[in-house]
This record gives C-alpha cells, structure tokens and sequence, in this order.
C-alpha cells in the first residue's frame, strides 16, 4: 500500500503488530559485574538459605541464656571465634567471645553484646573470664539460618530490572552470571545525498547527518543494542544492499529520509515494490511513514526532517522497544498549559514543550527542521487531531522526553 | 579520632568536605556516539547557522511570490533541485521544482507545494511548465539561514545531560566530538577472610561477598567509573597493599568491613594509625563509619552488614557522587505511612521500605544482613534520631534508591 492515510492510533498498531516478534527475547547471561540496569530473564530461585549458618549479629560472648539468668555472673571463656570460624561446640555454662557474623557454636543460644560484659585478660591478651552485666534471652542477638530467604525460595521475580540492591541479594547467593533478556538488536541507517558527516565542512546544500546519531541514541537510551549505524546515499543499489546488511544483523531496522513526495525518495523507491508500505499518518511533525519487512525483518521508515524522525521514535518505536527491553513503560503527564495554543485541524499534533513549574509550555516552533529547538524541549505535547484551540489552564497530555 | 559520635548530619559534612576535590571536574572529550548520557563540561555554541542556507520546506516549486499572486498561472520550469543542490539563481517569473532541503535559488522568496499546482511534462519526463492554483506570500515554506540558531548562540548549557535530542542537535551542527565531565574514578575494597567468591562452595562459617558487586553497582549507577573492585583478606599487609593500589588509579575508595568493636577489624588497624577517623555515626544500619585520606585520596570505610554498606553508600556518597557527576539528585519524597512504626530512640532509622499506592511501608526487618529483604525494597524510610513513634498516615520523608 502507499499513499493511503493512517490515524497515529492505527499505524501505531500496525507497527506494534509488525514488530511483536521482538517481545519473545532470548536469555542470555551476563556475568554479574555487567549485571547493572539488566532485566531478569526468569525467576531467580535462592540456592542456599541466608544466612547460609546461625552467627552472631553482635560482637560479644556466644552463652546459653540459662547461664545467664542471674547477673552480674562470671563465666570462663573457651576462645574467641572469628567471622569465618568454622562450627564449633558450646559448653554449658561457658562463654566463647565472638565476632559478628562468626558460627554461633552448636548448644548456645545467645550473645551478650561487649558492652553488657567486663573481662579479665589471661596472660596471652585474651579473656579467660568473662563478667556478664545483663541478661539475655534464647535467640537475642543470634541470626538464624534461612532468616533472610531460604534455599528455593524465590529472591528476585523474572522482569525485575537489576538495580544495586537486588546486584547485592544476587552476589549473596553466590551467583557470578545472571539470565537475562537479550538486548533488542536495532539497526539505523539515514538516507540522503545531501548529508555530510560532522568534522569536515559542509559543502554549499549540504547539512550534517544528525537522524543517524539521534536515533542510534534514542534506541540506546530505550534498552536497545545499536548494532549498525549506516548512511546511505540516495542510491537504490547502495539502500538496498545497506538494508540487506543491516537485517543481516538487527532485529528491526530503522531508516530516516526518502519516505515523502519528492522526485528522489529511496526508501520508498526500493521498498515499496518489495511490498513496503508508505502512508499519510494523520500527525505533525512526521506525517510520511513507511514500513517493510526485509529478509524477515521489520524496518521502521521514518521521515528525514530531524524533529519528525525523533518524534516517529518517540510516538511509534520507544513503548515497543522498551516493553521488548523489559523496561517500564513511561506513561504520559497530564499537566495544564501555561498560554493559549492553536492547534491544526485534522492531525495530531506533537509541539515540543518544557515542563515549567506544574505547567507545560510551548517551546521552538512547529517546524520540524527546528533539532537546536527541540533540544531545549523536555515534553512532546500531544494534542489530538480534532482538538484547533486550547486555553491557558486546559489539562493536557504531554509524553516525557 | 577514634571512638568518637557523630549525628547522621555531621558525619554527611565530613564525608562531603573530604571528597570536595572530586567536585572539580577534568574535561574530558568523547565521541558523539559515546557521548548519550554524558554530562556537558562547558556551554556549546553553535559553529554554524542552522539552517546554514535558505531551503525549501516542502516539495514544490520556488518561485517569486509577485509571479503568483493572480491565480491560476503558468509559469516555465527551469530545471529540478534536490536536497543538496548547489545554490543557483532565479529568474523572475520563472519556477524551479524544489525538493524539501533543497536551497532556495537566489532572488526566489516562496515555494508553491507540489498540492497547489499542475505540471506539464515535456520529452524528458521533467516539466516544462508549471501551473500554479494557489498564491503565496514571500517567505511561505522558506526555512531562513539561522532560523533555528544562529553561529555563536548557545545551542546547549554546561551540564546539560545529554539525552537522544541533545545528540540530534550536536550532530546538526557537526560537532563529532564533545567535551564532558570526567567520570569520579571509584575503587572498591571489600574486606574479611569469612568472604568467598560466588561460583564455589561456601566453606563452613563463610559467606559469599556481596559488597564488593553491590558497592561498585552503586557507584556505576551513580555516574561513577568504577576503576577497581578488590578483596582483602583480614591481613594488614594485605590490606595495605591493596588500598596503595586502589587509590593510585581511584579519586575516591570505599571499603566495607573491618571498622567495628571486634577483635579483627583490618581497616581500623591499618588507618588508624594513619590518621583515620572511625567514629560510630547516630544511625541504623551503618553506625561504625571510618574516613581517611591514603597518598591524598580520601578512603570512606563503611561496615560490613551488606545492609549497612549499601545504606551507608546511599547517605554518605550517592549524593556527592551525583553532584561530581553532574547528575540531578534524587529528590527525597514525602509520603504517608501505611502502619503504625516505632523506632529506637537517639538513633537516626533508615527502614528498608516500598512505595506502596500513594503511601509507603516497611518491608524486611531491621537486621543489618537481611540484603534479600532488602532487594525488596524501592525506598528507605528516614526517620529522625529523636522520634520513636509514627502512626499510619503520618507523613514521612523517603529516599527513593
């Protein structure tokens, strides 16, 4: 199909529909110091209990609280007992002085923190008697085995996107890789004879390349792993074979440019009898689009005007990618306008706007080669297609940047 | 100072006056490409005008508006400019077809779109003719040179955070390189002979160090670079050795372990007497902190409860990590308690807790090893040293992690 006419509402389905293989991810593991920011492929079961052995939680004397029951009561000290100790017996009516996180030793039942004990040194610096100050019952001060979780029990939900605390519980348990959700493979390739790339001068006509940048950064900040950024001239023999190349590796493929009315569009030229189809979406900025399936992959054609190419990802690619990436989707503001605003009749407007206090504003103009004026939005305010005017005060949807 | 109190309050000025160097920044130039989330050293000033020539915005064709203004008329076609023509020159009453992008030839002030008007193709398969339906005024569907920025504005401020659309307009005006922020270089230390490392057994009496994964996924997650992740075992020696090493690459090591009341406390014996402070902070978990400064780098030591290290790094670093960085800091929430809550007296509480509906409430219990209860949490509750007692509703102040 090409030159039909779309809602925004109906070609995002379409491309959602086009684009659902993604959402099926394969796991992979990552070791986990490369964990951060991952998404969990699966449940995360706890393979041992943790506390992995009853220790202590304090500093102190390791006793049975019997013998402690009358205080101030003197107790003889067998040893002291590191973290890292191994198991060891106690001995009613004793007292093993012992370090926090050390093996509470089989038979006692309690710690006595330093702070309630006086001791008396033998000759070699160590305690051979203790002095108790204050009772303690059975279980104070001791961490019992399997108190934190217990071996099968489940330590982290498979979608959960690891932060540190959750990289801490992982290295807890032992575990030195994670299964998580493969990254989606996204590959961008701008169009256009008259790009240049930055660092040389531009020659008269010319513009530097900014889409094939922008977006690799956009799949990139929504979960993706950019596996080819390419620029093609408008050269049907050059596209095609870059877009072999790029389906070759990626996953969906993204384009920017050849996709409107002009004489010259080599997007649409090359895909469109390849059985691409390239419609009118009822929006502005980012009207022309086009899609295709090449070698079994899906390719997104967006338009080649800088703000319409970011705001195409934006509108149609950043919830797909970040639902396949397994991140939390990020839900539109409701938010009241700060000035009146017009708004074209019969296509949805997307203005780019900063979020100002509790209000959203307006900002850059409607032009969708204004990049340096999008750059000062934080916003897309997102207007529907039948609605021409707005008063300062309306509530309206804006879409985070 | 050894042995010494501090409130929470306290212990955050001396943390922040010992790791001020890290607030100045080297400047650092990076690829484009590497440059999405990267913080803006200095403002950028635009090298060029955008648009850096006169262009059509529409496909259609230029003209001179005073050719148009009675409707319908024909005019001759001089010939078909796309994107990256080189500039040419109009002839009054004539028209040349024009793709968006294309310059506008000089001395031609409007571009009539392809919509408005009826061509006549001659041999080549180009028009000859033009017939135009609709006048237009000067200026209509003319991009001006400059009119998104011009040379010399400022097109981003220092210490911006660069996000996708900050790429698209760096690229625009075809910078290749940017100049950010230098990363705070981190090391981390985990201390204790009980640790082991995931992927073995667990030995009677060990445990598997989370520390060392979690303190280096705290500080990456915070704009840090983490240099170096190492281990010591209770041994002065070693420690010593390790801590030359860490701070020879690092602006900032964090060790966890070895500062409380025991008898093995490796990074007390060592700093001690090197001018570390080990002071025990009014705060649960993560009262025993130490600070020192080793070959001029300051050295935060933090307890080793995997639970108070990562809510030591939490109160003491995140926040002057992210200023270094140049990252926004994570504003702290006010929110109504869903239960009652008591808390220990003189001691500021941090709770692990979860953002629950519009309130918040208190998962895991208070135990300073309970680090997969604490992998549930999204919050910590922060509750004044002097109040010990909170009802449901009642309003609180929460950090997000």
């Amino acid at each position: 199909m090409t030159g039909g006419r779309r809602s925004v509402e109906e070609h995002v389905e379409h491309v959602a529909a086009l684009l659902a293989p993604l959402r099926t991810r394969p796991t992979v593991k990552v070791p986990l110091a490369r964990a951060l920011n991952r998404v969990l492929a699966e449940p995360i079961l706890a393979p041992i209990d943790l506390p992995a052995f009853r220790n202590s939680q304090m500093d102190g004397y390791a006793v049975d609280a019997a013998a402690v029951a009358t205080v101030p009561v003197t107790l003889p000290v067998r040893g002291v007992l590191a973290a890292g100790a191994e198991m060891s017996v106690h001995e009613a009516g004793t007292a093993r002085k012992i370090m926090t996180g050390a093996p509470i030793p089989e038979g006692a039942d309690a710690v006595v923190p330093v702070e309630d004990t006086t001791d008396n040194s033998s000759t070699d610096g160590q305690p051979a008697t203790v002095t108790v100050h204050r009772s303690v019952t059975a279980g104070t001060y001791v961490r019992e085995r399997g108190s934190d979780i217990a071996a099968g029990a489940e330590l982290l939900p498979a979608g959960q996107v690891l932060a540190p605390r959750h990289i801490a519980a992982l290295a807890a348990v032992g575990m030195t890789e994670v299964p998580v959700r493969a990254l989606p493979r996204v590959a961008v390739i701008s169009t256009g004879s008259e790009l240049v790339f930055g660092g040389t001068d531009l020659g008269p006509g010319k513009i530097f390349n900014s889409n094939g940048p922008a977006l690799a950064a956009s799949a990139l900040a929504n979960g993706a792993e950019v596996v080819s950024v390419d620029h093609s001239d408008d050269d049907a023999e050059e596209f095609a074979l870059k877009l072999t190349h790029a389906a070759d590796v990626a996953e969906v493929v993204i384009t920017s440019g050849g996709v409107s009315k002009g004489d010259f569009e080599v997007v649409k030229d090359v895909l469109g009898p390849r059985g691409g189809e390239f419609v009118s979406v009822a929006m502005q900025p980012g009207g022309p689009q086009g899609t295709a399936v090449v070698d079994g992959i899906p390719v997104l054609a967006f338009p080649g005007n800088p703000v319409s190419a970011l705001i195409s990802f934006e509108v149609f690619t950043r919830p797909l990618l970040r639902t396949a990436a397994g991140l939390p989707a990020i839900e539109p503001l409701t938010l009241p306008l700060t000035a009146d605003l017009t708004s074209v009749a019969g296509k949805r407007q997307f203005f780019r706007a900063r979020r100002d206090g509790d209000g959203v504003t307006v900002v850059s103009g409607p032009g969708s080669h204004l990049i340096a004026g999008m750059s000062g939005a934080d916003a897309l305010l997102d207007v529907a297609a039948d609605t021409t005017s707005l008063r300062a005060g309306d509530l309206v949807k804006v879409l985070p940047l």
